[in-house]
């Protein structure tokens, strides 16, 4: 490969962007060798290696298709041209936070959560910043109209709190995520299967447009690489690094989300799940997820809590108080020995509650107090009768 | 109070009876002085005591109101008429299993889950037998459509695999479970809040009534006792003793169910909840135990995992399989290098999928075998492409 020589940081920075780029197309990510490479001597090294052959038996073997390709100039020419950047280890916006926990030298001890040499991107949001309070919403592309009302309500709640919404920018959940937090002005971030100038599906190149112009597109994959099974399952990882927690709003038994969900698990991310009905097949692998020991979720705040800065936590569901709340035992006791109509003395309210007739007479006090109760010519009444509990 | 007095069998064993439901009635349930008097002299000796007032203070006057009202024979007469029967801790049937955890000496270390002084049943189910496989099902008043589809769904599962169904006999979710386990010609056991002639809701007397011919209707209340909200909550505790499980089917925020599962974790039994949609107000209940640590539960198998004899497991969901499953993963990637239409090179493979042209071959070769590629002219194609995954 040709790689510009001299010894200014112009020149070496260059050269570097150069290296990281052929060797993001070089091997097929996730690849345990080349990070290993990398690891030990620099991406300016490894790329020279690499192209003269001279590394490890099995990194050859994983090179052997791709070494003699050098098209890192003209990949870096065309991102150039779309307004994007090659993000790398290199650059301030590598997000540490979030690879931190299987970048660099962890990638022996978890070899499948490694992170990618470089990210190719186009948007004006920086990754850190991103990156630092994040959350992934995924889903099934067959979402039903609940899920789809569910996402949209929680992306655009995250969206509301400063939450960088990540998602694939599938059709069904990932879709609606995404458009929700366009909708409410929000931070998104869409992790693509292949290469930054192979926007899929085609029917979401304007939605993924909309994004990387006011949010982020990413990829690992360099450009013109065409998405591919083992390529989503890859990228899923991506999404589950990206966000603090993962929620999956729907997911059939196979379910991307699922795999998305498996890798939030690995890397240590929290993985969140939106019940749904038991009867609906795309809540299917949610409650499976659920039953797995994902965190149930049902509104953003839930999710914000989980994502979000220390001390922020849910309000509490508001909790209709009824007129007993805030009586004693012994008071609710009495409350209910009296009867529904007419009056009865102290000695059959002792009977009818099961307490002494001395010990009635205090909680029959705090009732006249609250209202619930009245004395009428010795004997005592019911003020007010709310409905029967269960 | 009068108690028949002798040395024969028959006798002490009818004073014994009378002694159990003189308590019954003697001291609103549940009481720990009665419970700690009995087990440390036995129920002839407490009853004594107890009407003669020779007991602690706090003894004295939680029985003050009712130490004079010997109702026992006739309590016991009007029982037997209905052609039912006290069973008392005297009596085999009693279930030693469900209560053991919070009955007899443990009372003090457990004061909240105490066991009935005795208990009124009508029905021709023994009780332990019923209580050895049961699980409670439970919820709301206010059902929707789905929590009642549901309901049945659970209630008739549970009732094929011969596990009893124990519910409070309620409008929603537990007639709903009840009737769904009478048509199944299953055992299904309702626990009433109040006297066993006291049927409670009068527009469930005839459910109530069918339950008391095949299954089993009990309280720990004698004749005559009105329910009241302090009674349902505390005949939630034996709904929840007597089953292994306990399942919230649907539940508001503030619900009797809620109740019923918080008894049944107090007693160390399991609790599980079914979700809903997030959308619902009659599923946040369960969200809300969900969150809290209650198993998510979607289908009877899996109350059934949790209830039944060891060794029952729910079966794995059946889940569809593709062609790619049976693939490597050197198979899977070299299956999406291929072009979705058109022929291309060994090599071209090699490039698209990132192995080495030699790794290529082997992958290859399995995918023709497979029926997923062939050769064509020293070229390959793919025979047939699945939806392309997320």
């Amino acid at each position: 490969m040709e790689l510009p020589s001299g010894r200014s940081k112009a020149v070496t920075d260059e050269a570097r962007t150069l290296a990281w780029a052929y060797l993001s197309r070089v091997a097929e990510p996730p690849c345990d060798e080349i990070a290993a490479l990398v690891g030990d001597v620099g991406p300016l090294d490894a790329a020279h290696r690499v192209a003269a052959g001279e590394v490890s038996d099995a990194l050859r073997e994983r090179t052997a298709a791709r070494r003699d390709i050098d098209a890192a100039q003209a990949d870096l020419d065309l991102l150039e041209r779309r307004g994007g950047r090659l993000i790398t280890p290199d650059d301030d916006e590598w997000p540490t936070l979030a690879f931190a926990s299987f970048g660099g030298s962890a990638v022996r001890e978890r070899p499948h959560g490694r992170a990618p040499m470089a990210l190719w991107a186009i948007g004006p949001a920086r990754l850190d910043e991103a990156a630092e309070r994040a959350a992934a919403i995924v889903g099934t592309r067959a979402a039903s109209g609940y899920g789809e009302h569910v996402a949209a309500d929680l992306a655009a709640g995250l969206a509301e709190q400063d939450v960088t919404v990540v998602s694939g920018g599938a059709y069904g959940i990932d879709g609606v995520a995404h458009r929700a937090v366009l909708a409410a002005e929000g931070l998104t971030v869409a992790v693509l299967a292949g290469g930054i100038d192979v926007l899929y599906p085609a029917g979401h190149s304007s939605l993924l447009h909309r994004i990387g112009n006011s949010g982020l597109l990413l990829t690992e994959y360099p450009p013109g690489v065409r998405p591919a099974r083992h390529r989503f399952l890859t990228r899923n990882r991506l999404v589950a690094a990206l966000g603090t927690a993962t929620v999956v709003v729907e997911a059939g038994v196979r379910s991307g989300a699922a795999n998305t969900a498996a890798w939030a698990r690995a890397l240590g991310r929290v993985v969140c799940a939106v019940p749904g009905p038991v009867t609906s097949a795309s809540s299917m692998g949610c409650h499976t997820l659920l039953r797995t020991g994902a965190e149930l979720v049902t509104r953003a705040e839930e999710v914000i809590e989980l994502v979000g800065r220390a001390g922020e936590f849910a309000d509490e569901e508001p909790r209709p108080i009824g007129p007993l709340d805030a009586l004693s035992d012994a008071e609710k006791q009495v409350y209910e020995a009296l009867p529904a109509r007419g009056v009865c003395s102290v000695d059959e309210i002792a009977v009818a509650s099961g307490l002494a007739p001395t010990a009635v007479l205090g909680p029959l006090a705090m009732l006249e107090i609250a209202g619930l109760a009245r004395r009428d010519d010795g004997c005592w009444r019911l003020v007010r009768r709310p409905a029967s509990p269960r």
